[in-house]
Order: C-alpha cells, then structure tokens, then sequence
C-alpha cells in the first residue's frame, strides 16, 4: 500500500502522475541523461543506473532499468545479471567497469570518489563530459530509488510486465512513452492495477 | 581540486556551468520544490532541504540552503543550527518535526519509511502533497549532495559569501538567480575564485 493515495501506476509512475509540475523536471533529467546525445551508449548508461538500483535494492528501478539495458543490449539479461552480482567479472569494457567503481562510490556517498578512482577511468579511455554523466547518473537514481521507495510505490513482480515495458522505452525514450502511454493508462491496462 | 575541469564557480555551480543540458532540469527541479506554489513555507521546505544536506554531510549544499531558510526566516540562523543538531528540540512545528523524521529516514534509505510515520505526520496536519513533497525533496537532495561531492567541487567555508547568495536566492528564486549571476560570473566576482 502506498503511503499516500497515488493512482493506481507501476513505480515511479504513480508519483509521477499524482504530481505534474514535478514528474516534469524528474522525466527531462533522466531523458538527457541516458537518452541525450552521448559518447556512453544508452545500453551502457542504462547499466549504471541499473547498478546503482541494485545497490539501493530498488526493485522497481533495478527492474525496469535493467529491462531497457537488456533491450538495448540485443535482450543480453545475462550480461545485466553480471553487472549487478560482479560488475569486474561482467562482460563489459575496463572504461565501463572504471566508471561503475565510481557510480558505486557515489550511491554511498560522493566524498568516497578518489582521484585515483578518477585517474583509472581516464587511462582507460574516459572523458571528463563521461565522468561527469556517470556521477550524476548515479546520484540521480540515488534520488529516484528514494522516492519510489520512500513513498512505498506499488512494485510489481512482473518480470513480463519490466520486459515489454523495457523494450518499449528503449525504443521511444522517457518523456515519449510517459506522454503516449502512462498518462494514458488504459492504453496500457496490463500494467494498471485493477 | 575538483575531480574534472569544472568552472571556477563554488559547489554545484560549477558542474551545473559545465553542463546545461542537466543543469536545465536540475534547476527546475529545485525551483517548483522549494519555491513553487506550496502549504509548505519557503522557509518551511530549505530547513528540510538543509538537514537532509547535513544528514548526508555536504558542506556546500547545508550551506547555502541554510543561509537560504534563514532569509526566509527573519535571518534566524540559530533555528537553521538547532534544527540540524537535534530538530526534535528545535522552535519549529509538530508538524515540520514529524515531515523531517520521514525526511531523515529517506536520507538513509526510503525503505525506512514507515506507515507510523506517515500516520504520525498526518496527525498533526500534514497532506498528502506535503508528504509527497517531503520525500521528493530529501530524495532530490540525496542527489544534489552527491553531485556536489561525488565532483569535488570548489566548497568556499566563508560564510558571509552563503550569507549573501542566500538573499538573493530567497529574494529572486533559483532559476532567476542562475539566469542573472551565475550565468555571469563576472557580475559576482566574489563568487569566482581568481
């Protein structure tokens, strides 16, 4: 049971949906970061966030995330598993694995984050816009995992639901599919709670 | 010395000139939060926003947001200090008392958030909105904290610096702030370290 009336929505998007003027700013911030023009692909952004969920053990964020890191991945829900139970281990690039090492850092606190941690990522190729991205990727789901939490969401245990919705977002970004679909929830009434 | 080559501008100032494209929303996030339209007080939303940035121990962030709630607050600097050391003592609302014991528990992790707490909080006035407003505001400032710190950023200790910039910002709002100032440093050379 949420803690406040929400409408009936999966996740974060019942918040959404209750506040307008705040889901604005929250779907734009999350669109630029992991949808915007990059030098990370969305799959590897789609991964850090994921990540950082499973450390914050947000189900629902580490659910639907890791869907869209899967759908961008050609469906490789392996290599997200990897990432989220060993990501020195996962199938990744030595860039990706530095930049996790500080995602990881900053989901606990951003004062953990060393130069050294920030030399590595550089000698295998990062780029300081990359650093930067990687950050506040990271301390952005801090954020979105607290509110889906803190509000006591309905997280489904759907892992079809996650899928379809996954694959659907990876094709038409955050703020499209919100707009096409969640602020039409009957479009969509597998994901509604009857 | 911050992590990567950021603006000569203090806290998130610098990665927020370094980037406006997430600097766009992560301003208007902070503009409808803390000065929206609201049954929260101004002064009522920068003291939840300063504990929680103390909780998470970000010296910019605690700063300039308390320098902020105390222009909004006839420049009672002594409530801003008493609500951060132990704010079930501080000469603040019931109310204000029961929505930073939901803030501090989202700090730490929104699971921790009970029902009780919720009831506890409506108990003594609090809506629904401000409940949802609440977490929303300490889950944003779990990310703006780690942005500020997980970038070590530039974090001026002269407080006559966030004593003036607080004005401002209770005076004109963030976005105008950033728009007129920090958009020209040059307008506010004691803000840019030379």
């Amino acid at each position: 049971m949420p803690h406040i009336a929400l409408p009936n929505l999966p996740g974060i998007r019942g918040p959404m949906a209750f506040r307008p003027e705040t889901s604005k700013p929250l779907n734009e911030l999350v669109e630029v970061l992991l949808c915007g023009p990059s030098t990370l692909t969305p799959g590897e952004r789609e991964l850090i966030a994921t990540y950082v969920s499973s450390q914050n053990d947000c189900h629902f964020c580490q659910s639907i995330h890791g869907a869209i890191a899967a759908a961008h991945l050609d469906g490789d829900e392996d290599l997200v598993r990897s990432v989220k139970k060993d990501y020195l281990a996962a199938d990744v690039s030595p860039k990706l694995k530095a930049l996790l090492t500080i995602a990881g850092k900053v989901q606990q606190d951003g004062k953990k984050v060393t130069a050294e941690d920030v030399q590595a990522a550089r000698a295998v190729g990062a780029t300081d816009l990359e650093i930067h991205d990687t950050v506040l990727i990271a301390a952005a789901f801090c954020m979105y995992n607290r509110y889906v939490d803190g509000l006591a969401t309905w997280q489904p245990r759907d892992e079809a639901m996650y899928r379809e919705r996954g694959r659907m977002v990876a094709r038409e970004g955050y703020i499209a599919t919100t707009l096409t679909k969640a602020a039409n929830p009957e479009l969509v009434p597998e994901l509604t709670r009857s």
